[in-house]
């Protein structure tokens, strides 16, 4: 085989891999689920380095386009959704206090209404359980630690755990010091102290948008103000929209994920994390990053946090084992080089210590490498399970209808056709059972009435397909008065 | 044997009871450890009514001047401490900002010191150990939750513990609808979340003096300001002083312990806490009642929460399980009828919901009547080591030690003769490998620098017999060179 590729003057080297790739694909010459070229074979091919071919394979990689297996090469992807991403919200340019709280209350209870389909959490430990290893692991804790398991642990954390959180991020050429690490109740508490180490009631924070309600509801309540800054579905928060808005607002920290935005699902390049990083210190703003699902990127190599690009210390790095391995243990983490001593005392006010056999538990579990295996596994069980459920509501919901494609995490956000309402929806499902997360929760000012979120995180199913299948037809009902007016 | 009872007119007939029985101690008639008459004879003897007998005595019995031992009787109390104990401190009439953040580092640090006796934290639950039950319990939850119990709890809560806890509260007389209940990351985030349901930053809180110090950092973190109330160390909350304090200060809501406070250990007369609650709702103030040692009462019937007697629903219950079964378990719980939407919707922006595995086993521990068997052997075990502890300080504490005699909970409230500090003492304990709470971490205005808290919540043994003789040698110390500028 032949390639034709057109060069560029201006063109980086390893754009010429991906502008072939796509084309190969668009040509029909490489089909969905198929392996690609060897690094080598298209290096040798295109007269261009090893590295640079890998460049390009990894940037495909990050946009979902192809998925690397271990030890296999790389494959292009059975769904590629990127063209029909939801699209970009138009974004009030005023911060608005947040309220959305009585639907908010509605998806939580139907998640935990007996015998409802839970789509509506994001919940993707489920699709590979680790709870019989944790079960194991917690037995041993118990033997081992006697009374000890049921005393208080030191307020910032048992120091095992903290010690064990450090190598996972020297892992990723990360170094974190143990002493500037926080163990907390979940990613959640870990943000309520972080916003509260750099902002006050009345200051304006930056949020994503779409942004997870729980960090809407959280500024909320601290009686802060959220400022939306878009997402583009492919590589996250847009620098030049939060560059404008630095300039123009008094911004007094931003909430941001760098590595998987809940729910659009979007990783940003790496490139970008850096400049995200040094524009935000630029004007002397703390970023705090929710990174729960950092540990789930579908890339090859995982995304390295924000916090390993600030020179100010002013990056807070928030997470847990939520999304990871136990999202029932309420144990999550925060590093906060600069905001240490407050952070501490904080957590301390708020809830002194967290819980510590479970704390031990999830140390043990890291050390023994079950943590790190459980993870991979899950990473390739929600990957397998994105491709079927994104395949499944594209052939179940009506035309028009935009589905993002998750770089990583548990969730779909969907955006129906025009004249559609996803909270109508949401008590329809409701009414089979099934949960979503409708949009309108996702922003403080009433945005994305159209789209809803619904995870993937599941164990596949029979079930799951038959409840794609009903959201597909009540969405088709949906549009129907529309349809008649116009026929 | 006769007696001769002085009767006044106006005195309560019960209050012959009390005379007559500290009479007949101060005479030699009665022997500490002795056992008192029984009601009936006694009844007889005075000419009154059985429950006449009874109510004195229950009244001396919550002034720890007599105890009851179930099935048994009515006994002299060892230690007679009332007379003793630390004085009122003289107050400013000033609301002040919380600073001793660095000295309450310290003594969690010394806590957290291995080889160092922790007498400086308040843990009861270690004199007598749940931890066998409990880790048998939790072994049985995850045997039957398979994976259930690694996920996500409702956010109010395990409904299973709340129906328990309302269970209990019940067999007290005190009707509580479980759906008022939210489970929380302990007492301290009840706190946090009750505090921010009924007052904003600059508020002034009114709060006990001494007070617990995890309230004064809470106050402070939330920005707001606290307003010192003095403790009588018999009967809690002095009612004039706070009568006079919401008549000249706007107190927006306050922090009492009413039936064990900490350090103190004083039980406010159930006639005098419904007088609190009137008080209060005559004000319109919210009372928010730190409720973590009503459980560890040593009078024969539990202390009533004030919850019971409030008529506007104003009042904020918050517990937990920390100082009766599992401290690091991190699982407590609050009661806000009035503020019930409010509260759910603060613990689920700052922390989610809490450890549901955790929830499950305290769950069961109730339900299988474990939890009231351990808290009444911890009960008794805990007023052995109190008299015990008391005694050994009178032996081994200088002239003009002060000692508190608290009517329950785990902790002694001492104050040294005057010329000395206790600040310094903890520094010296701490080189002997013995932690204290020094007295200045109670109180925002630096008052009680000559008292100390110390626990007698671990297992009695030589080790603390030692440490009691170490810590009154030090105290020997501290008072010689006043001796020798007198000598």
């Amino acid at each position: 085989m032949a390639f034709a590729v057109a060069r560029e003057k201006s063109e980086f080297l390893y754009q010429q891999v991906i502008n072939l790739v796509r084309q190969m694909r668009d040509q029909g010459l490489l089909q969905p689920g198929q392996k690609l070229p060897s690094l080598r074979s298209l290096a040798t091919k295109l007269s261009v380095s090893v590295p640079t071919v890998k460049q390009g394979y990894e940037e495909l990689e990050r946009l979902g386009e192809i998925s690397a297996r271990p030890k296999s090469g790389y494959y292009l992807s059975v769904v590629q959704a990127t063209n029909s991403a939801p699209r970009r919200a138009r974004l009030s340019n005023k911060a608005v206090p947040v309220k959305r709280q009585s639907l908010i209350e509605q998806v939580y209870e139907a998640i935990h209404t007996p015998g409802v389909l839970p789509l509506g959490i994001a919940n993707p430990v489920a699709a590979h359980s680790s709870e019989k290893t944790l079960a194991r692991t917690m037995r041993r804790v118990m033997n081992q630690a006697g009374q000890t398991a049921i005393n208080y642990g030191p307020m910032d954390g048992f120091a095992p755990l903290k010690r064990q959180l450090a190598l996972r991020y020297l892992d990723f050429g990360v170094p974190v010091d143990p002493a500037e690490l926080v163990i907390t109740n979940g990613a959640q508490e870990a943000l309520a102290i972080a916003l509260q180490c750099v902002a006050e009631p009345g200051d304006i924070i930056a949020v994503e948008s779409p942004c997870y309600f729980g960090i809407l509801e959280l500024i909320e309540s601290l009686g802060m103000m959220a400022f939306e800054i878009p997402l583009c579905p492919d590589d996250g928060i847009w620098l030049d929209d939060l560059s404008a808005t630095l300039e123009q607002q008094t911004i007094k920290a931003c909430i941001f994920s760098t590595a998987i935005s809940n729910p659009i699902g979007s990783l940003m390049p790496e490139d970008n994390r850096k400049k995200l990083v040094a524009l935000l210190e630029s004007y002397n703003v703390p970023l705090i990053e929710d990174d729960v699902y950092s540990d789930l990127c579908f890339t090859e190599k995982r995304a390295i946090p924000a916090q390993a690009y600030s020179q100010k210390k002013q990056v807070i790095t928030c997470a847990s084992f939520s999304k990871t391995a136990a999202p029932g243990y309420r144990i999550g983490w925060m590093i906060a080089p600069k905001y240490i001593e407050k952070a501490k005392r904080i957590k301390r006010a708020l809830s002194c210590s967290s819980s510590l056999i479970n704390q031990w538990t999830l140390s043990e579990f890291i050390a023994s490498g079950d943590y790190e295996r459980n993870v991979q596994q899950l990473r390739r069980t929600l990957m397998i399970n994105r491709d079927r459920m994104i395949a499944s509501v594209k052939q179940e919901f009506p035309p028009n209808t935009r589905i993002s494609c998750p770089r990583g995490g548990g969730v779909l956000w969907i955006e129906l056709p025009s004249g559609q309402d996803a909270v109508d929806l949401f008590y329809k499902a409701l009414n089979e059972k099934i949960s979503i997360a409708p949009g309108a929760i996702f922003s403080p000012s009433n945005k994305y009435s159209r789209c809803f979120r619904i995870s993937y995180g599941l164990p596949w199913s029979d079930e799951v397909e038959k409840a794609i299948k009903t959201l597909g037809q009540l969405a088709y009902q949906g549009i129907e008065p529309s349809r008649a007016r116009t026929g």
